[in-house]
């Protein structure tokens, strides 16, 4: 964790807690007794709001990112069936396998330039259709944001999605981030929502303690999720308290600006170090994560007070970190980062000027 | 849900809320950021303390008891392997087959009279021992709290400690009420915690938001838990929270205080109850559980307005319902709960009067 | 094993070979070079005739009971919908958990007089229906020949096919001995299938080396079985041999003629012991096995001569023995084994006699 | 298929039929009653000179090459851990997600030049030890043949084996074409396996009707195997004739000789065709493959007659295609297939010659 003044690290947006909001609402919702699995009337309203905001016909809150792709792909595929996948995905990568264990299916991981997939990209894994042999590609899982911070543009979701409607194969959508997508792309959720068939909406790293909802936009799909959850350990009791925190990041649109700050801090700090000599930034900046290339040695320094992941070694002792901001990164913390790296990248880089 | 003047339910103990002082510990625990994932030091101290609590290897936090049961069925079983469980199990029953679907495993559902497995019980599922055209029991699994609201006494929990371990076979321990089953035995943890393998310890069910416990005590089974837990969906990213609550119970044997006054709730509710013409005791009450039998009518009136569940119906136009205290339960509720049912059985049960 | 003159064993029909025909198609089907994985013509007609055979939509051919059981199933149900069967059944008992962990479902086995389910003993399973924390029934899986060598008449079998229609729930049969049950019943294999949606028709038992059919009557179930028998290890790549086997047994109505005689053999038998002091049948004998109870000491002596199972310890000393048939047993074997049990039976029942 | 006078295809070793000798096992093992599931006297002989013939302590008989990997890899793995293979593997693109579906377990394949993995392969995929999120490389899978007909050398086995005891992993060797390994290595079967802890040695694609051994060396890894094997459902009931296929390939070395002529005809082959203009051998010829790239048009000509398989396509026209031996082809058609090869090809590549 970080060492610096103020306890702020850059390491990742679940470093932060709760957004004070989430917080009276669990607070407010604490009120005498509740039915349980979602059978109170907070729950009722959040899911009907949720349903209302994606355009989808089933909702269902769960702990946390892994569960809401489990989830949603479980509605999906059938054991032989397969999930086109960017190589670089939460999905693939960061799950401990989660989707082999539990769904019984094969990934497909495509390399990507920037974590994303195109439709020319997810035509290079379907092969051996029809063929016994081979598991069968059925879905097109895409992230949005990207795990290298990455956005779809609208026009590229069309594309996808239409391409994976041509050729037979439905779409699910990873919104562990969708909020600063939405934020970045200047759209609605729905806009998002409207090119996939399934996707999930990220509470968690966005103020809330623990909460990510699935949404079921296609017919044909909206049937038998409360079983896949309760089978997955994924049905909370007190569920009130899920829905709680989702209706503090719906409410006033809150998800949006607490989305918003986290973008534009990041944006800040990638303007401030993309200036300097010996820094670069490894992907367009288009949430609130920033990926910067910069000397191992510098990063190793600056780690050790700023808390943040080095994401990727590189060659000539470079290396590439990953500095994510949350809703609650401010402009001072980022300036102060700044400056950090600043003065690490002068020391390495300007050892004529002493 | 109820519809008395204060809205208490004895519907379940999952039906109230936060204890005051999980909340007041979740507020605090929302001070800064915080390493995610479980690495940071208030979640290192808890984890720690239930260690020490419970004489065990490795302590894992999860989200909520079906996670718990098979995050720890999942360290001591191989997929041909068999569950000896009570028919009436949560395990069997009430968990929408996740243990076959995520272990692959087979449960042998033995017949108990009131949800506790025996020596002799157990044995009559060893057959097949050595056939490789039949599952080959492991685990013995049983509940403290049993489903029926019943404990196990600490010779009881010997005796099948000893049987299991001279015929090679684990021991787990359901503890999603292991507060109420101490409270009960007036004994420790670690005295119950003493005859089992591995166990889980309760705290959604005693005011926790949604936290549980699963302990490893034997050697040789502390391993790969991390990775389970990531794979199962059960790795909280914020843990801090969930340490906090679990923290909370844990300070001054907050767990404790308040399974002893669910228990005395359930105990003052069952000896007003069972003193009633055509009302009895269908169980021993042995925590924070009342199952009493009454006439299908009365119940069905008194349901209406407290809440409950009926758990099976019985010849006679008879039935048997389950009635659930829980931390914040009142004497005084319990008391009119009390006045209810004697009206509605005196009702039926005095045609003359009328 | 056996240790008579002839070296014939009771023990299971699958201690017999291969039927001469069996032998001489697999030896005719080694002509030449042909296609893999059942590419090839023979295999295409013999699909063909198992079709209209069983007026059914799909045909796959795999290795074994177990497997045909597993790729049944796996067409008909999700993960969290379960399985109600007989607790005798050979999926239930004898499949060491195969149906756990490959399909991931709940079974909820029953009770049964003589392993025979009903519509009201399936009707008492149908618990928890619409309930999100039960496995939800979904199919209803019979055998035909039943684990103890009953059969279901074909009024039985359309009662609960109605029952099941009617409450949504498919219907799978295990036919491993299906060839017994019509030839018992006298009736086709497609007056049998007419009550199912999917069933098995064995070979291995009655004279083949190793060969099963699956066979899909429903629609919407016809999709997929090719994916899932790869998936399942079960395409054989030399399939033109499980085809010969197969094709082999049709002609010529060879499975009827081979259940014929292995029933009339058993009834043979059946009759012979079922007259003897101290011997009494278990269940009625409507196929080629043969229950019988007897002393156990007798049964002991016998087993090491005649190879049969001791198939559950009786009270008083007795037990039951289970000795089954073949397509190959004789007319003089059964008389041999009947005199020894006659011999073995009048030395327990007649000591005065001595 | 093939149509060509001989009706001899070039496009699997499995499409050619049983070996005669494997044949007349057959015949001879149909004598009389035996146990069934290998408790039968051919059975034990057979396993007992696996196990001596491997120096392996369990030996396990399965239907098909699928399995035996499933098998074997089922013994190794628990399922948060991870299998690196080769990209082009059977395991990875032939068994239709059976890996991820069985096991549970994720893989994470290698894009290797020739179908073999080195240990800096190995090594790149060695990230994320010891992190909860991802899952954890425990297994090497090598095949010896590999899916491209190319063998690992004994020092390239023993730099795998000792790389991966270095660091934790365990090793797998998929060895469905094995007997050409060894026969193309001119060493024993032991030479091969003592590099790995568990091994397939198949029989099918060598002349058997369906028959691959499973071989556990390494100690801690020889417990439940049979387990395994019924609930994978690979338990053969008649599994003397299973056996008896092993036994045959193993008597007087009919596995050797038999691989030892399929090895010779495809280096027969390659001589003549990678001699021809616009005809290459795509790699080097090391069993009983040759992939040979040729123009599109050729192939597609010479596919008709011959019946191999187009493995690849390529830019510029051209394609690889596969071309296997078998233990039954004659020199004759090899050189029939090479004249018809250079017909096709004089036509193509001399147009000024017509």
């Amino acid at each position: 964790m970080a060492h610096n003044a103020t306890g702020r690290t850059f390491g990742s947006d679940n470093h932060a807690g709760l957004h004070p909001e989430v917080l009276t609402a669990l607070v407010a919702a604490n009120t005498g007794d509740a039915a349980a699995y979602g059978d109170d009337q907070l729950t009722r309203r959040v899911l009907d709001r949720l349903r209302a905001e994606f355009g989808a016909r089933q909702a269902y809150l769960v702990f946390n990112g892994t569960a809401a792709n489990i989830l949603g792909l479980s509605l999906m595929l059938r054991p032989y069936e397969a999930v086109i996948c960017a190589e670089s995905s939460h999905l693939n990568v960061d799950e401990c396998g989660a989707a082999e264990r539990v769904l019984g299916c094969k990934l497909l991981p495509v390399s990507t330039p920037s974590g994303k997939l195109t439709p020319e990209l997810i035509a290079g894994r379907l092969t051996g259709l029809g063929d016994e042999h081979r598991a069968q590609p059925r879905v097109v899982q895409i992230a949005q944001v990207t795990e290298l911070g990455t956005c779809y543009t609208l026009p590229e979701l069309r594309a996808i999605s239409a391409f994976s409607r041509d050729h037979g194969l439905l779409t699910y959508l990873d919104g562990a981030r969708l909020a600063n997508a939405a934020a970045y792309l200047d759209c609605s959720l729905a806009d998002i929502a409207a090119s996939v068939d399934v996707l999930s909406f990220g509470g968690t790293k966005n103020g809330a303690l623990g909460v990510e909802a699935v949404l079921v936009r296609a017919p044909g799909l909206d049937a038998g999720g409360e079983y896949h959850r309760k089978q997955l350990m994924q049905l909370a009791s007190k569920m009130r308290f899920l829905a709680a925190q989702m209706d503090a990041l719906l409410a006033g649109d809150l998800w949006l600006n607490a989305a918003r700050h986290a973008n534009a801090m990041a944006l800040r700090l990638a303007n401030a170090v993309s200036m300097m000599p010996g820094v670069s930034l490894a992907y367009p900046v288009e949430s609130n994560a920033v990926f910067a290339a910069m000397g191992r040695h510098e990063a190793a320094v600056l780690q050790q007070e700023w808390g943040f992941h080095v994401w990727s070694e590189e060659p000539d002792d470079r290396c590439t970190v990953r500095l994510m901001t949350a809703f609650n990164t401010t402009e001072q913390e980022v300036d102060d980062l700044a400056d950090a790296v600043r003065r690490a990248v002068s020391r390495e880089t300007a050892p004529a000027d002493r």
